[in-house]
């Protein structure tokens, strides 16, 4: 990093450090998404396409950013969201977010695909945490799942219903991550021996690199083609809205949907009994040419923010962008990459950093727009460019 | 290529491969477009104008993206493109096309200008081809190449419409491809020495360069301004639609008219009697400046969808676009540039691993939709941008 | 130019080599606009936002792209608009430029700002041409600048009404082309030095550098100062509607007035008893931030197009670009820096050949279009994007 | 600069040298806005989405830019805005832009920030000039500023209302300008090292860079951490529409609100008896997304334009900006930026030379669109693109 850039400061100051550390699969698998990549384009692009009323003379000395989030007292209306592998990018890297989740009082979601499993991270912090769960074939492995998770503490339960099967990242093919040919293996050699940090601080010193909650169904979740063929035989593509309502008969928690882009699934999920969904297309690596959330959110909150939590994620890389979720109807929003790449980047202290940065946004933004509370972010302080 | 670029994936990973290995006169005749080439760029960026919606929860375990395009039962809604000249892009181009094509069960294209004739392709599959036609001036030709094609067993007969006379590629003859004189001769001579895999491949291993279905009336077109010539003299820019109605009268197999890019034609061509027809502007290599077809393919397809077969083509890349053209009012598509690209870098294996990606991504784009059958990809799953 | 460039064949062509060839600040003086160029860029950009229609089967083989021009037979609707100074761009510029447009049989413009005065240039040919005059406040010349017109044989005058004072060109500042401290003098010579081709071949072979028209009037136009305060002394913002009203008592030809883009204005020049007019801004060269011509050109052909004939210039570049004028209300139109860039790169045979496929480009068109005379262009061929 | 950039003209021209001459932190802090710097780039972007008219002969022989500005008799509607620490940009800077505006006929606005007090600039020119305050906790010190700016014969107060708090610009914390780590320490030194113009000029020479107006105030502004500090403690979030009454009452000049982008809050301004407004959002240096100023004139000037005198800043970059400004019922503008990247660059004959060019281009678009008056400009004469 050139002297004028020596302090990172927002999304793309990490992640443009992550780059720099990472082997280039580890960063691509992070960093892409699925086929043209025009969903994850548009995730962050769209933003652009709300503007923000500036109000003067309002007395904004009070500003409040805290909300609760499906029961738990958030000091912003953020968590971090699920994402697999985590503990790739950093050592053992589940704990470190979410020790700084922790320390900036928000919630952390635990994936179902982390390399720390649930007990690891809570024990961590000793506070309750999100897991996030996919169906899977054997039903009995969820019912366990979910057994480990309460017992771990957790009080709300993230069921992804997006990912029927994996989407299609092409650059995960084209460098070579997945595909046992020889191009693919010399490529990643010679990935690895250019990232000698990572090697020593997270390959090394990072291990076991067992994706903790199933390491007794995935043998060597490490074998990156291995996890791959675990997804294959076990990501469940028959789930139907009757599925949801068996788990939401065996959880006992909060259970929030994620995945959810149209009007009609909104309302299929409320009446399978949801407490709260994410407007979300999984950050543009399932469905490619997906309209971005933000695009969408505003319709699902007309038609059923009164019934449940509404929460958006994809695309948000800064404060600014939270508003304008919240104040197009958004109880709270989730951030995936943001996280990871200050995790790559500088461990527990960049998500830290980042979380007090987007605090900061969120205060100041309100400030300028005249309002002291989250309940005053409306949709009349929202307009369309 | 780079390390972190050791398997081509998409389309565009073929092209750079492409650009690397042939004479630039050759890339740049498979590459460019009519005059400023807007239409080329509008064909490919089009797609981004729609939408696609993501459903969730809808048991996509049984998703088939097989179908019927013109009696031929196909394994997915896409058919290769007739591409004139295949053969001076790989050592035989039109069979290692067609060994791809059949080897993924979708049909194959067999261009008027194809360097292999349309016997010497048939007899690498042993399978039915698509066979496109222009007309000629000397109608007898016309006759006999009609009778060739059906003892060859052609089934469907691609008559192209949109080239009463050649458009102005400009590249063509930037580039000294077209030109006699001595910097166009030089300069050929510099682009072939700085391509010595593609000179033993195909400029030596793949001879005869003789147009093979008209190799009796084109004395040499290997020399590419007799070629021209040919065009110059034999193409008719007379024709019209009772002229279709002659061929349908000669014709006893199915009748596609490619090139038609207005409602009030595709009603002439239905009248004149095309079981099918191909909404192009022959890849923008004819008009310059007119719409893509992706954005004519709906108007047309709600005038005469109910009377026959409507294909599209022009601009696909993956087959997420393919889905698009399908929800839109098509039977299918034609794919052209795409092939040849993937032929010129790595041959029929190419051709074949490219398919296969188009194939996963339109069953993996069908399930995140939640729909099972082509049949159910309807309008109201694409927004408008 | 590289191997793969080794005919010019766009505009773009011509531009390259222009720019490699002139001194800098004569490049500028052409290529540039006024302020911060904006309409200069809209003027080219806006064109793409017509589309045209492709119409097939419908017997094109008598394409016949001949007009008439204000009375003049062309061959095409192009004529080469009236640039000051062409002369300096190649040696006795415009006696090259008049000699293309002779054998590619359309109309040649004399600017009063010309090199060449009207009458070496109609010696040139032995043809008529069209002249171009800006109002002078010293009326008698004038008077004197018309009846030499008249006695070479001027049929058309072309009065430009959009320059009451020059507009901004900054560059011409930016690089010292304007200015007299030393600053700009070292770097006019510096531009000089590396130009070594053009100060042969123009800077000594081509004088004088005298303003033909005014050679009587300005004592020394090859100083570039002394033009510029020529301009400023003479040039006469008073002028009105009357004026041309005069001007139309006194000149017996033809009366085209330039430099009209508001409907208002179009109906003034009617009724001040125009024969025609040509919607113009100048080239983006004088007011910036006004609309391009293109845009305006429907609603003044809609509004006076019975009354008087209808040019456009500004951004033309192609044939499609000219169909598409045409097709919108144009009579026909005129291209300015186009000839200047072919001109400066390869002198009356750049000129010849650029005009060569703007012909085979509007008839490739209309073949393409299914039209074969230029009155079936109408406006329901074109599609607004 | 190359030897086709000899003299600077365009705002972009002098912001290129002021980032070559100054030490990046302060290039940063000028040139920068808050958080994504969406606004910032909308501030000078959306003056393209609006067109002017060209109208010709019209008699524009009188063209006179002449206006008058809150009560001052100014040569064209500009006035020079409030930035704050202009004396860390050039030497004792605030006092070399007034000279220019005055030099130029237009007013300049003291900044309660500047470093130079009210009293050294206007001993400078001996002229009324405008003076800049932001409401601070302590009232006292807000009352003897008011004070010693009317002693020192300011005529008008522009009061900003958009800074409740500082917003978020992100640069500062990037390039270390504030923070107190070593690397930000270290990046500073760099720097300044690499600035030797700066530091002998402004660096010393420059001295002192106490905060002139509130030297008395805050111990050592040289210390940009203190200036933070002071900030932080000062400003006050608690303002209401109230104070703005209070302020009015004691204050018997002119008074303008700067800072206003919505109807209400100007209605507001005007019931608490302001004299003109200024729509603004700061230059996009408070809250980031909000909407450019140009895009809300509109509907303000509708609303209140004959209330009190409305002023637009923000993105203002040439005299075509100025005209539309005025043309969409702006009586003037303010311009930040673009007068301190010529103070940079060239001190006060730079400012003096810019200032002349907007002149020049306000007159000369005058003439081009045919008006003679500024009152001439109406919103008729714009169109949106
Ligand atoms: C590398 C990576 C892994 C992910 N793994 C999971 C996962 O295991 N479970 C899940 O529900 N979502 C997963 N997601 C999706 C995120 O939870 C979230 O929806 C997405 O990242 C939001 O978009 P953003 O990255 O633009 O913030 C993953 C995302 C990324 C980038
Ligand atoms: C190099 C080349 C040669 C072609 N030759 C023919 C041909 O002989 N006959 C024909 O009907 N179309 C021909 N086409 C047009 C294609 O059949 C098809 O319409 C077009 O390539 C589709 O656009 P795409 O390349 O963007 O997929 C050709 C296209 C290319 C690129
Ligand atoms: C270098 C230059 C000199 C010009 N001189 C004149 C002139 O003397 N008289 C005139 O009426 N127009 C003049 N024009 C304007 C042209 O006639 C014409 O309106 C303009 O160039 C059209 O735009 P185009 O260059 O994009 O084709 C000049 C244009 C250029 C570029
Ligand atoms: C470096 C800098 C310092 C500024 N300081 C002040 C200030 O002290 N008081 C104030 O009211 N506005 C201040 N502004 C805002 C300007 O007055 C003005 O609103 C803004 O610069 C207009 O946008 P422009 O820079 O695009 O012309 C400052 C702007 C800049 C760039």
């Amino acid at each position: 990093m050139s002297i004028f850039n020596v302090n990172p400061v927002t999304v793309d100051d990490y992640r443009r450090r992550a780059l720099c550390r990472l082997p280039r699969f580890l960063f691509d698998y992070l960093d892409g998404g699925a086929n043209a990549e025009a969903t994850l384009a548009a995730n962050v692009n769209d933003f652009d396409r709300f503007r923000l009323k500036q109000r003067v003379m309002r007395n904004v000395d009070q500003v409040d950013t805290a909300t609760t989030l499906a029961g738990f007292d958030a000091a912003m209306p953020v968590a971090l969201a699920p994402v697999g592998m985590a503990g790739m990018y950093a050592r053992r890297g589940e704990t470190q977010g979410a020790r700084a989740a922790d320390s900036q009082g928000i919630p952390f979601t635990c994936s179902t695909l982390g390399i720390c499993s649930v007990e690891e991270i809570t024990a961590a912090t000793g506070k309750p945490i999100w897991f996030q769960l996919y169906m899977l074939r054997d039903r009995e492995v969820i019912k366990s799942l979910l057994k480990r998770a309460e017992a771990a503490g957790v009080t709300t339960l993230v069921f992804t219903v997006d990912l029927p099967l994996p989407g299609m990242r092409l650059r995960d093919y084209r460098n070579g991550m997945i595909g046992t040919n020889l191009r693919s293996k010399l490529s990643k050699a010679a990935q690895l021996t250019t990232s000698p940090g990572w090697i020593f601080d997270v390959g090394i010193k990072g291990k076991p690199h067992t994706i903790g909650n199933l390491s007794d169904v995935v043998p060597d979740p490490d074998d990156l083609n291995e996890y791959k063929a675990f997804i294959d035989s076990q990501f469940d593509s028959s789930v139907t809205w009757d599925d949801i309502a068996w788990l939401r008969s065996i959880w006992p928690g909060k259970l929030i949907i994620k995945g959810v882009m149209e009007v009609e699934d909104a309302q299929a999920a409320v009446n399978a009994g949801a407490d709260g969904l994410v407007v979300s297309n999984h950050g543009g690596r399932q469905l490619d040419s997906v309209a971005s959330g933000i695009v969408k959110l505003p319709a699902i909150a007309e038609a059923v923010g009164d019934q449940c939590e509404i929460y958006l994620d994809g695309g948000i890389r800064n404060g600014i962008d939270v508003i304008k979720a919240v104040a197009l109807g958004a109880n709270g929003v989730l951030i995936g990459r943001p996280w990871i790449y200050a995790l790559a980047a500088a461990g527990e202290q960049g998500v830290k950093d980042l979380l007090g940065t987007f605090q900061s946004e969120i205060r100041t933004g309100m400030a300028l727009m005249g309002v002291n509370n989250l309940s005053e972010l409306t949709p009349e302080l929202v307009e369309r460019v």
